[in-house]
Formats: C-alpha cells, sequence, structure tokens
C-alpha cells in the first residue's frame, strides 16, 4: 500500500488514523498523537491537548524534523504543537522512520509492567512478531522500556539512548513505563500495521502472563 | 476545543457525546447522564428512564442550577427530568463545573470495590492523570467514594461532603460503590477528556489490581 | 419511550435492535433472536438460521401466541421459523411479555456458571438492578437457571416450571447452562433495557466472583 | 442465506467480511485473509501483506484451486497473492469448503495454548457448538492444534495429516500454536458462521479453563 501523494491527501489520512486509534482506545482522553514526513524535510504533526479522534486536516502542524521548528502552523491558532515533537523528530532523524505514533493504550502500560526492573520486555513465540519488519515469528524480539518523567519532553534522553542501543536496533517500538508506547515505520502505512503488531504482542503478553502464573499451560 | 456558540449546537453536542457514551458501556440501560451548563443561570440537562442513546435535542431540559427548578420542560411532554438533577446541580454550584457526566461503567464498580471500607481509592503511577486539570503523573490522586442510596437523590448528603473535603478538592470525580461515578469539568469537553481519562484510571488501576494480587510484578 | 405505532416500524425496529444485539456479541454466529407482540393476538418473529444482523423487515414471521401457529410467513419462503417460539410464546403468554429476546452472550454462560449445582443466581449490590421493573438496589434478585438440552423447543417444560415458580415472579429472564439467556419486558423498549440491564449484572457478578477468589476486597 | 449469484458481488461480499473481521480484530496487523470458490475451477482470493480492512473488490486474485496458479492476477499489479493459497486450495479440494478464512484472534493463540503438548483441543459444554454443521450441543468436539513453522507455506503438511484424520473429521477448524485458525464452510455465509462459532468456543473455553484454574465452580 501507498501512502497518499498528495499532501491533501496525507492530513486526511493522518486525521482517519487518529479516528481509528480512538475508536480501540489508543488515544483517549486528549492523550496520544500521530506524524509523518513529507519528503525530507517537513514533518506533518497532530496539536496537543485536544481530543484526537476530532482532529481536522487543517489542524496540523509542518515542523522542520531537524530543528524541530514549526514551519506551517495550524490554521486554527489556538492550538499547540504536540509534546511529542522531539521525540517524533529523534525517531525520524535518528531512525530514518517516515511516521510515528503514540499510544495511550492500557495494554502497553500492562506490558510495560512486565519489565519489572529490566529495561526490556522480549516478545516471542507468536506469529505477529512476522508483522514488524524484518522479524521472523522465530526471533525473541526485544523492545526497551524506559521510565516515564513528569514532562513528556524530557523522555528525550532516555529515547535517545534506547534509539542507540544496538541489542534494541530491530525493534520500532519503545515502551514507557505507566504511560504507553511510541512506534514507528517507514511510512503511515508502516506504522499502522507495526502499532496493530505490536499492540496485539502486548496484549498476548499480558494474557499470557497472567494465565502462567495461575499454573496455566 | 471551545464548547459551542448556539445552545441549539449544545444541544446537538450533548446528544451526540451520549451516543459515544453508550458505546463506551458507560450509559447502558437507560442508565447514565450528561447536563452543561448555558451562561451562568441555566443548564442543559437530558432526561431519565430514556435509551440515553436515543435522546434527541429537542429532548433535553433547561434547569436553573440555583433553584434545581425547570425553566423550560423537554418538548417531549412524556419525559421526567433526569433524577441526578440535585446532585448535578450541587456540583455545579459548588466546584464551579460547567458540565457533569454521570456514568454506569462496569470499571467504576469494580474501582470502587478497591476502596474496601474506605473513604477514598488512590489513583497513582499512570501517566493519564496529566489529563486531570492541574495534576501530575508523579501525584497521588485520590477520589471519594460513597455509598450507595435506594434513591439517586438521597446521595446528595454525602455528595455535599465530598465536594467541601480539601483533601479531594483535586479531584473532579466522585465514585458511588455498587453504582458508578460523577465526572466533571469546566465545560463539555474537559468533562468529555475527564470522563476518558477516569474510565482509563479505573480499568487501570483494577486490572494491577488484579495483576498484582496473583504475584505479577 | 413508546414502541412503534405500525407494523412497519416495528419490523424495522427489531431489525435494528437484531444489529445492535450482534455488535455487543449477543447474536453471533446465527444464534439467538428477538420478538415483539402486535396487539394481543399476534407475535413478529425472527427467523432461524440466519445470520441476525442481516434479518430484514419483511424476513420476520407473523404468529399466533396462544397456539404458536404461523399466521403470516416471512416472504422469503427459503427461511424457517425461530426454534425459539414455543419458548417465547410462553412468556408472553403466562407472564404478559410483550417482547422477549434471546442471547447467546459469553457473559450468559459464564453467569450461568455461577449457579454451579443450584437452580438459581442471586445478583445483588447493584445500582443497575434498579433498570429491573418493581426492582430495588437493596434487592437480592434470584434469577433461575435451567439445564440445557439438546433441542431448543426441549427447553420448554423447565421453562414453564420457571416461569410459574413465586419465588422467582420479580425476574424477567431466565438463564440457560451454557447457552446463554431469555430476557422480556412489557414491550420492544423494555425488553432492549432489561437486555442491557441483566447483561450488566451478568459481567459485573462474574468480574466480581473472579476478583474475590483471588483475596480481593 | 444464499451465497451472492455474481463474482462481482462475492468480490464485494469478501471485501465486506474483511472489514467485519478487521472490526472484530481477527485480521489486524495485515494479517488473516479469506477466500471463496466461484464454481468449481475458481477461487477469489485477498491479496497478502495489505490492511484486510482496505481491500476493494478488484484487488482480489483468482485461483485455480487444483493447481494454484493464478488464473487471473489483481487489477493493483504491486500485489501479492495470499501466502495462504496453499493451504486454503488444500482445504478446497480435500474437505469440499467453499470458503475458507484465516484468523489470527488472540483467542485462537490463547485457546491453543489449552492444548499443551496434545494435537488438540476438545470443545464441550456449550450451545454455540449446535452452529457448526453436524454438531449437537452435547458432542465432544476435538479441533486439531498444529505447531506454527516460519513460512506460512511450511504449515501445509500438518494441514494435510490433520485434513485426513477421521478424528478430525467433523471439525471444520485447524488451530495454529502461536498464530491463529483456518476456518472453512461450505460458502460464504457458513464460512462467516463457522468463524463466529468457533471464535466464541476459543473464548468461552479459554475463560472457563482460567476461571477453573482459581477455584470456580
Amino acid at each position: 500500500m501507498k501512502g497518499p501523494s498528495s499532501q491533501r491527501d496525507l492530513r486526511k489520512l493522518l486525521c482517519e488514523l487518529l479516528r481509528l486509534f480512538y475508536a480501540k482506545e489508543w488515544v483517549s482522553g486528549t492523550g496520544g498523537g500521530i506524524c509523518s514526513t513529507i519528503g525530507k524535510k517537513a514533518v506533518l504533526m497532530a496539536p496537543t491537548g485536544v481530543h484526537k479522534e476530532r482532529v481536522t486536516p487543517p489542524d496540523l502542524f509542518v515542523v522542520d524534523p531537524l530543528s524541530g521548528d514549526i514551519i506551517r502552523p495550524s490554521k486554527n491558532r489556538s492550538l499547540q504543537l504536540s509534546e511529542c515533537n522531539p521525540i517524533f523528530c529523534a525517531i525520524i532523524n535518528r531512525r530514518g522512520a517516515g511516521s510515528v505514533m503514540h499510544s495511550h493504550a492500557l495494554s502497553g502500560v500492562l506490558a510495560a509492567d512486565l519489565a519489572g526492573t529490566s529495561d526490556h520486555v522480549v516478545f516471542e513465540g507468536l506469529e505477529m512478531l512476522k508483522g514488524i519488519r524484518g522479524c521472523s515469528n522465530l526471533d525473541k524480539h526485544p523492545v526497551p522500556v524506559i521510565h516515564n518523567t513528569s514532562r513528556e519532553p524530557d523522555l528525550i534522553g532516555q529515547i535517545n539512548d534506547m534509539i542507540n542501543r544496538t541489542d534494541f536496533s530491530r525493534s520500532f517500538a519503545i515502551l514507557v513505563r505507566d504511560h504507553g508506547a511510541y512506534i514507528w515505520g517507514e511510512d503511515v502505512w508502516e506504522s499502522k500495521r507495526h502499532a496493530e503488531i505490536y499492540h496485539f504482542l502486548f496484549e498476548a503478553t499480558v494474557a499470557r502472563a497472567r494465565y502462567r502464573l495461575k499454573g496455566g499451560n
């Protein structure tokens, strides 16, 4: 599936995906978000603090991924740019992502709980791992888990560390304890696919962890 | 996000939110409801005993929040005003709320169960706490829990006590054992955001309580 | 809420409710159904063995509730009348129901499991009990639980016994082990409300039973 | 319910069912799929690696079930045929199926977990068993469970073994550990019904297994 060829269509698609993510309870309570590059030098990004399922195409900001500066503000001048901006730009610049989504799903929070004091959770034994680019269902797939901070931009130090770690180089997701996940792909469609895959991995692994603790299989 | 500027649009929005809350199973079986102030001297309020997802704009009542009297009845003369009227008015008058919603969600019932004999439940360790006005993700956020009564208006004594308690002054929600929750905000959009946030807190805290009891993390 | 005044509108409403019940996973896999009286001498009833969310108004049968005979068949001559016919008619004739729905929801199956070897489950400690006509939230509300049979019409003996039992005279539902529930009301709207209420009671009571077994509250 | 009489309508129906299965979280992350025969000599089949809820009628391939060869490719030349092709064809050729669906539902994964080291799971004690052609609610219904492989076509050996086993001759489903399920019927409508029934059996049996482990009934 090819991404939209016009900025107009991409703006529409990002808003459609926000409504989809809202229906899945990944971006409720104004939390979460999404962005996508347009060419190499610009990123379309959702505003902060708004009901994400109600964002309209002209509400989006255009940001320079290298500087994080706003190239074109939202048409709605009362809106502020997403607090995820520095994190989205870091993932775009340093992992070559074309699109990043941020989820506040409960399954992400519970999956991060499974890490305990470790810096990662391993997902394994699931066919859906194949939905992650470069991953086989036989892989043990470690996803980094970082600590939450009081301000979202303060996550950037840990995000940068995890982005650089070679042991996490095959992961397209970072879990944030008590918070959720950042998930990305080469374009909007791969981000959507990765988002669906990782949320499945979160749910399946949490379900199996609960089950096993009770003596199951 | 600004609330609607006309009463006509506000009536439509309240009905739209009732359909949304119904889809989320917060107002099933004719339970639950919503209200919103229009200016300082009037409140739009849903009727009682009707399938909430089927309420139409002319079905709403206009109530004087200070007296609780009906200023303008529903166009449908067979409808009765919501039994939540005195509670909605108390929260508007004494907490400056512009909108209040009442939820019958199962997650609210199970979250209230967590209080045991205590008069509150503490929500903590969740990024979503930031979605509550004035709240940080590092806060321990106590939400009062009251006992259910056989008639809804009889909750008013306990509601008034909780509204006045300084230890609960940062909470925009009151849980009612075996029943659900009242959740409010400065306007309809903040009520919606708070409703989504508190229901997430209920679900996450119930899920973690179950998990921990089985020896998890 | 008044029921539809024309048979045409009632046929549409029954089909709309089947789509709603399907979305709630109460009538999946062609299971479950609904009926409603039209006047005293006729009942509109869904066909058997069809995908219930795809039933259209002319697909419905008209049945004489006293004899169970078909007064007017479905316009689609390949359709057969619901196997629930004798059970629906018994509940209409002997409990004065104006509408009966049959659910195959998992929550009904799990709620019936709670009965163990008893002939009923007691629902209590839930505000939603008020949604049952004549019921207070302080009531202990016993719902009869019968054994499943290999053919649906063979349930009729147990159904008749339970309908006559004075200790179950306030119940508008009968649970069938491993199967689901019959739920009724004075008209379509009360059946819908009762269906939503009883399914909430099933879910809440199953959730609490699981929770308590693990040492919760 | 009769299947569509024209290929045009069948193409539409398959796409509609993919959207339905997506909404049920059976085919998320581009996983899963569906096919249906048209006459004896051709099968309509979904492409691989695409968001299944976005497949359009001209995207489908026409395949010869005996050879597995493509008779008519997708109109969208960038699409590849489903990797399920050999499995779908084997089930069509050797079990007389008219339609096969492939699910990546979590409930299928958790149901397969229940098999432990056995080669099957038995479903029993559920009315919904009647929704399987030829099955009674009193039957013990064994469904084969095979091991996952790193490439989907490599499942074919185990699939062929299970298709031939007389002890599984009444099953219209094969569970794949860590992966999901293949479910079929004589036509699209029976496949849909069987899919809904088997997913219900998976969910119910997993729920009961969890419950019982904690000392329930």
